[in-house]
């Protein structure tokens, strides 16, 4: 038998009278804590609920599981992890494997930091959008992709920073944002800038838990004190998300949405062509006013100036973009064969 | 002082022995049941932790908030909810209020069904895009339009399913799915078909939990047992994530990816314009074989085609969009000339 027991965001004192009557009976128990630090304390409460064998469970042997499973074969045996076991896929696979290997399994679980620290910092859960997690030393490519996707959704981030239990090592909010602006200076498309408006949830769970909030200008000089930190960059935001923003966080700036300061890369497109190809358009026009076969490449590529505005007023961005090239293409016909360079190398 | 207390998802037996220890010391105990159900049996329970008074709270005592806070300007007041407090949106903005007229709050987290759920099917936590709710008699575009982005960016989507507490009603997966068909009928954008992969997540935490998984086809007869039901939408499925479904899940068809069923609007475009606008240029170019002036936009086209096909490999979908746009477009002007139907109409 195989218990995955979850101790919760605030360490022994949030398990449960179930929790702790499993423990108790379980011949051996694991105490993981490579996913999220545990404070010492913590460690010699839980040794005192364990009346069976009690063992450190480091990353190398969950990861190989086999002494686990061997274990779990023909006794009782439990891994305890902070917050919810299954957060960390690690726990997953080991129980698949027990599953598959015939041996029971069973699950505590308990609240989790990141399911948590959305509600303290007063947003609405449903709309949080895919996790990214930053490295030090990696260029947070996919950080930066994941947040762009998100904010053109209207979306939120949760930006996990890298946990090192070998090392001690907790990457800081600050260079995480470094690293975010650093990797803007590579991919050009404006979404992350000094303007950001970013989010910091430290210690959640803990006494001295703390939210800071601000444009990332005004977070970059900030303490946040220990570890550990998320970082959430919100999407848009509900009149009620800012007023909790303001209640339940320190904000350097007043909450800011950061959808509205993208542009997707169709807007950008349509801000850009609509003007220059209706400027060609005009331009060009004079030059064909005595040829009657080309009047009504004229036409077509007003009709398809204006659906192209229209479409992308729809939400129908590519058509829109389909539809404003091909007007471009038509007027440019027109150009290159009168000589004048065609608009769209320009 | 306000308290909102998470009783978890398996009732008061996750109750940890802090909150037991908090219920027990307030003066009055509300009891929140309409974000989920409560069992007969839980309400006992509660009861005879709470030492003080104790209070259902329906829905419009929890919304209009007013007694609650009064309460809780002189006495110690809880609130109690199922799950994890501030996934319902209502308990952050009842928090907010008593932030701000001065009132001191705590919170004791807990396990939270959404959270929990992800783990026990087996996925990966932090490939979850943003949620949607799916409610009877209204149209599911937004499930239906945010299950398309997140599948787009390989994400899973959790659809929670309405529950209404004083009707006592809760929306079957199968009405689900049968709304989300009816709404591909609609807006045809080849997103959820018969062959989409769904996972149907009933009771989680209670002790006739169960996973269901197979393709909406082989779903649209099954019988799920009692409510809760959640419905998640898998998009990319890492091989772990597969073999935790197989091993988790009852499984009506083998887990598949729904993420490669589905095909951007981009790339519907490049299939069908590509080979449509070469095909449109092989055809109208004799007509323009003595007629130097328009060599450059032959030229022209036939460069735009090959660009469109080379920042649609690179991911750059909008400027391949715009690519075949322009190539069509230069073609078209020489096809209208000429009298011939441009090919954009068809």
């Amino acid at each position: 038998m195989l218990w995955f027991i979850g101790i919760g965001i605030t360490g022994p004192d949030s398990l449960s009278l179930r929790a702790r009557q499993i423990i108790s009976e379980c011949d051996i128990v694991y105490f993981e804590q490579f996913t999220s630090p545990i404070k010492e304390q913590n460690s010699y409460e839980i040794r005192s609920i364990v009346k069976g064998e009690f063992r450190l469970g480091p990353r190398w042997l969950v990861e190989d599981g086999r002494e686990i499973l061997d274990a779990a074969r023909g006794k009782k045996v439990a891994l305890l992890s902070y917050g919810d076991p299954y957060i960390a896929t690690t726990h997953i696979e080991l129980r698949v494997r027990a599953v598959l290997e015939g041996i029971q399994t069973d699950t505590v679980h308990a609240s989790s930091a990141i399911t948590s620290l959305i509600g303290e910092c007063g947003l609405h859960y449903y709309k949080v959008g895919r996790t990214v997690t930053i490295m030090s030393g990696i260029r947070p490519s996919t950080a930066y992709y994941t947040i762009f996707e998100n904010l053109k959704l209207g979306s939120h981030t949760v930006v996990l920073l890298e946990y090192n239990q070998n090392r001690g090592f907790f990457l800081s909010p600050v260079e995480a944002f470094k690293s975010l602006l650093e990797e803007e200076r590579e991919q050009v498309r404006k979404v992350v800038s000094d303007s950001l408006y970013a989010i910091v949830a430290s210690r959640i769970g803990f006494e001295d838990q703390k939210i800071t909030a601000g444009k990332i200008s005004s977070l970059l000089d900030k303490d946040f004190g220990k570890a550990p930190h998320t970082i959430v960059i919100p999407g848009t935001l509900h009149f009620t998300e800012s007023d909790a923003l303001k209640a339940l966080a320190e904000c350097a700036d007043m909450p800011e949405e950061n959808t509205p300061k993208i542009e997707k890369i169709s807007a950008q497109m349509m801000r850009k062509y609509v003007p220059m190809v209706r400027r060609a358009l005009e331009q060009i026009a004079p030059h064909y006013s005595d040829a009657k076969e080309f009047a009504g490449v004229l036409e077509n590529a007003d009709l398809y100036i204006r659906d192209a505005e229209r479409f992308f007023e729809q939400g129908k961005d590519e058509l829109a973009i389909l539809s404003i090239g091909y007007a471009d293409g038509l007027v440019d016909a027109l150009r290159i064969a009168k000589g004048i360079e065609p608009e769209m190398n320009s």
